[in-house]
């Protein structure tokens, strides 16, 4: 048995759920483990469709991860500039063995300055923003590159979530993981991207989102220089 | 646009918190719709890996639902002679477009007398079970039987969600939820049922529900014949 693994998800208010019960799922059954539920503090919280969701541990209370799940949603917003939320985001990147963002987790990621230089990806409707955080805009499902792990939009979670099972634990852990939650998915529809999706499936999704996005486009755009980052285009 | 949604999901003690999750997450997209998260009372349970959920609608408050979600999980062993609970499903999938089960919340639905005849599925380590209850048993990732609607294990649930809101809504919704979760899935392994995952992986993991199974075998066996069950072979 190899040794006890600390991993911790944040979770925080308007959030998309499963960017965070995506990888809760996969990396709660890594044997010899133990997986904290973090926020400021232990009320519940709201995601982004009206699930409550309750943190166990505090910022504070935190030992130091093996492993940070950064998921994302509407509220990453909220926190571009929340010092605490950045701050914890950094001091546990430091010492983890991986971080993982899923979907506009990686915004967070970048505001906390984890992705200059690193290829990664976020959620299709915010991909045009990694560059201001100094990252390397990679369009994959997954991106490892070296301690940081991207997975894209939402379902991602799960396919990132497995390869790091695999990275800290084998193969074999993985793969029983993968065969316990039955995970070998079939998709009803070819709609998962923006290029398999049907075009006017595509215009109606990219309107449904054009208000926080041009929200967090402007927040890049403010943030980037602040944190002495030069955009890559 | 066209009329509103009831949708409910059940929540209980010890459940895998995917089961629910996952559909939750796509079909609390749907529009003009109401996601309800149900059980017993409005207390926090903690699903069969800690985390905490918490419904926001008892049973005796549920409106009547369009489509009701039964997951599973460990936890559904110890509803399988909770009257409280197979009553409520029982009422509710009386006048329900569609009732959604997911993982063993089969069984749940097996109990309340809902799979007689019903061709039906479930986690692959409760498969055999489904004739206890009258279900035709048929092996697919997600089987449509007339209002009856299961998914096999865990993750499974997200695409039988994406098969009810393209029932409910049509297809163009549908496709529009799988693209805003990005759900163009890439398991990292072929590991996903005991057909495709390797044999030593499916030896394990079959070793590792052995408790649980033969449990959920006694139950089902002694539940049958008190539901006028004939067994199907």
């Amino acid at each position: 048995m190899e040794g006890h693994l600390n991993i911790g998800g944040m979770v925080f208010p308007s959030m998309d759920q499963m960017d965070f019960t995506g990888p809760f799922e996969v990396l709660s059954r890594i044997p010899n483990s133990k997986f904290h539920v973090l926020w400021k503090q232990k009320v519940p919280i709201s995601d982004a469709h009206g699930l409550i969701l309750t943190p166990d541990t505090t910022f504070t209370e935190s030992p130091r991860l093996d492993l940070l799940v950064v998921p994302g949603g509407h509220g990453q917003e909220a926190l571009m500039n929340d010092d605490e939320v950045l701050q914890f985001i950094q001091e546990q990147a430091r010492s983890a063995k991986c971080v993982l963002s899923v979907c506009t987790g990686a915004l967070l990621c970048g505001a906390a300055g984890l992705l200059r230089g690193v290829r990664a990806t976020t959620h299709w409707s915010a991909f045009h923003l990694l560059g201001y955080f100094g990252a390397i805009p990679t369009r994959r499902r997954v991106v490892v590159d070296g301690r940081h792990i991207s997975a894209s939009g939402v379902t991602a979670g799960i396919d990132g979530a497995l390869r790091i099972a695999c990275l800290l634990r084998g193969e074999r852990v993985a793969k029983e993981i993968q065969l316990s939650i039955e995970y070998e998915p079939e998709p009803p529809f070819k709609s998962g991207t923006p290029a398999t999706a049907p075009p006017d499936v595509v215009e109606a999704a990219r309107a449904s989102v054009r208000g926080i996005t041009s929200v967090r486009h402007a927040t890049a755009r403010r943030i980037a220089p602040a944190l002495g980052i030069e955009r890559r285009l």
